[in-house]
């Protein structure tokens, strides 16, 4: 069971047909930017478009036992999600619709500040918003995993502790291994696994230390050095494969339509586009390298099966169904609108 | 020349017929709170029907000159702006064809954390975003005003002294007179009219002292102590007049789509709806009053024509056209994006 928390690959046969011979069982693909609800669903409707083409090769998962009929039928399952709130624009109506039309994580922020959560790449970072909390329970009651990838430390950590159901940061690292703006600090991971939470790591060159030129044993190395702190059977792979992307991608991604200006997110103006991947990962194909690597560094077989895919599994398994109405009435923090007549 | 700088009545022939025996030479209309792009072109083009429906009574205002039309006809000029960003999306590029549309002004947030800045209500004030100073360096390119009147303390003092041309505040009263969240304090004024901006008294009983028992005399006194301090011609009028709307509409205005909640906003679960104007501001027709009380508590007679509506006509005159390219580049703050190769 091999599973994949994030890609962002320029889709096509070649590329599914490497995720076959990578035998990698599920692949959470992002679907969203800076796309608002309309795009978003023009998205939806190009994946349908590939089920469809390429029955074959992949098919959606909505629950995971649609994982399940995929291993069976030689396929890949692919799960959807947003690495942006833009698709629920300013609705939060739209929780319940994107999880009915497939979206099984969602970035509270992108770099930015949303209507939701402060983004690492500003300034300051005042945590969940009104309309944060709200979406966050939304979202909770729905089974639209809270993913906080992108967001920054103190949003992250009050996401982890407000969210009633355990959230995700689907594609990042540990600071102290490569210290990226979007690596996570111990804080902010403990934050998340405390709470039931996962961890999904990166393979892009940005988030790795020494860039395109990590090795395998550095970065195995490095996940088992998280394992000993906060437990393997929080950790799992999100690798961020932006395979065959031109730069213009990844310039969407940093600008989307906020600023007229260049900005280079984790790039620079004398290297602004997608950095080489390491050479022992560099597509689906190259999936069971990290199983060695992980082997390796001395990670036990039951361990290794959580990391290469099983810890997702499991994750999924309790996050994408809707939260039992009890629970919620016991577990829901007590309303920050509720006013009383002497307001 | 009496302009009213801030109004949302339900409108209708009624309405329009009363801008007309109060005298009241321009109108800045809200059309939008929280309506999107699309939603706020249905808005335009409502008006465009009553402009050709009441061609008689109103007409629309672009530039400064088109109040000296509606005077030499016997129209009231109608200005329209925004109370959110909502209509501009996440998108800048939106900036430039709202204001072509005919928008003026735009308030960067509402009540809740925008893209762009933080409103009243929120538990902290980061100030600008990354995407709300790229937002202003182009509001300020094209003509549109920023107003901050909905927005927290720190936000608004940032925007006045960002903001390469003066801002404004169009519908608030100081908080030392009626300590509400909406209201301003001192420093927040003084911050905006050191920059040259314009605050609009508002008549909105939430923003008064004794609310809907605020003596005319009582509001009168507030804006001599206010001219004192801070000198009358920064001041206007923008009433909030939301004349003949259902209480469906302020529940809209607090609510629009981010919460499942009730938010009382400004009112309590007991007072949810729109309180009851003073009796001496009920609707255009009153407009007079307003000139009696000032001349009352002692203004001359050019301290109060600049009240009454001259001094927004001058702020509009330097506001509304596009800023000379060659101030733009001498006043351009140094980008926040701008990154060399070390980094």
């Amino acid at each position: 069971m091999w599973i994949d928390n994030l890609q962002y690959a320029n889709w096509s046969e070649k590329i599914f047909r490497q995720m076959r011979e990578g035998r990698v069982d599920a692949v959470h693909v992002t679907i969203a930017y800076h796309e608002n609800f309309r795009e978003t669903v023009l998205n939806f409707e190009q994946w349908n478009r590939w089920f469809e083409q390429y029955s074959d090769l992949i098919m959606p998962a909505y629950v995971v036992a649609d994982i399940d009929v995929a291993r069976e039928t030689n396929r890949t399952a692919i799960l959807f999600g947003f690495q942006n709130p833009s698709p629920i624009e300013d609705d939060i109506g739209l929780v319940e619709i994107v999880h009915r039309l497939g979206a099984r994580f969602m970035q509270l922020t992108y770099n930015n500040q949303s209507l939701l959560a402060t983004g690492c790449y500003e300034a300051e970072d005042t945590g969940l918003t009104r309309m944060g909390k709200q979406v966050v329970r939304e979202m909770n009651r729905v089974g639209l995993v809270v993913d906080m990838s992108h967001s920054a430390d103190r949003s992250t950590i009050e996401a982890a502790d407000y969210s009633e159901r355990p959230i995700a940061i689907t594609h990042a690292n540990p600071f102290d291994w490569a210290p990226a703006l979007r690596n996570k600090k111990d804080d902010v991971i403990q934050a998340v696994v405390q709470n039931g939470g996962m961890l999904g790591f990166s393979l892009y060159p940005h988030h790795l230390k020494d860039k395109s030129a990590c090795t395998l044993e550095s970065f195995c190395t490095m996940i088992a050095r998280t394992a000993e702190k906060f437990g393997a059977q929080h950790l799992g792979i999100g690798s961020d494969l932006c395979q065959d992307q031109p730069d213009s991608i990844v310039e969407w991604m940093r600008m989307g339509r906020w600023t007229k200006e260049t900005d280079y997110g984790e790039g620079s103006a004398c290297a602004p586009g997608f950095p080489p991947m390491p050479t022992w990962f560099e597509s689906n194909k190259d999936f069971g390298n990290l199983e060695k690597g992980l082997r390796t560094v001395g990670f036990n077989e039951e361990e290794t099966a959580g990391i290469m895919g099983r810890n997702w599994y499991c994750f999924y398994e309790s996050s994408f169904h809707a939260a039992p109405a009890e629970k919620r009435l016991l577990n829901s923090p007590p309303s920050e609108l509720k006013k009383n007549c002497s307001a």
